[in-house]
C-alpha cells in the first residue's frame, strides 16, 4: 500500500524560496505564472499487513514529529491501492 | 486559476534524505512505514486571462527549464479550477 503526505506552508507564512521561483522564471521568460509557494511531498511505502486505519495513523504520527512544522506547515495524507 | 506541479526523483535513483527520514521514523517510534521518498510540490497561481491550453504550456516550460531536473526527476501537472 502506497501513501503520500503533502507539506505545504500555510496562507500568510512568507515563501521566499517560492518568491525566487517567481524571479528565476520571469529571468528564463516563462510568463503567465503568477505566484508560486514551494512545499514538500513524500511518497510513503507501507509496510504489509498493516490496516488502513492504523496507516493512517502512523502517517499521522510521522507527518505530526517528523515531516511538517505544524506551527508554520499545513499537511495531507492521501493513502492509494 | 491554480496548478500543482509535483517533481518527484526517477526510479532507481537513490534518495539519501528519504532514506535519512525512513531511519528517523525508527527512532521516533513511529512503525509500518516501509521506505520514503520525498519530492518537491509547486503551488502555482496562473495569471488571469491566460487559457488552460497556455497554462498547461507555460507550466510545461516552467518544469522542464527550473522546477525539475529531467535526468533524474518526473513531473507531473495538475490544473485545477
Amino acid at each position: 500500500m502506497k501513501a503520500r503526505v503533502t507539506v505545504t506552508l500555510k496562507t500568510g507564512v512568507l515563501d521566499p524560496q517560492g518568491k525566487a521561483i517567481e524571479g528565476a522564471l520571469g529571468s528564463l521568460g516563462v510568463a503567465g505564472l503568477a505566484s508560486v509557494r514551494q512545499g514538500k511531498v513524500f511518497d510513503i511505502e507501507i509496510a504489509d499487513g498493516l490496516g488502513k486505519a492504523e496507516a493512517e495513523a502512523a502517517l499521522k504520527d510521522a507527518a505530526e514529529k517528523l515531516l511538517a512544522n505544524t506551527v508554520v506547515e499545513n499537511y495531507r495524507i492521501e493513502i492509494g491501492g
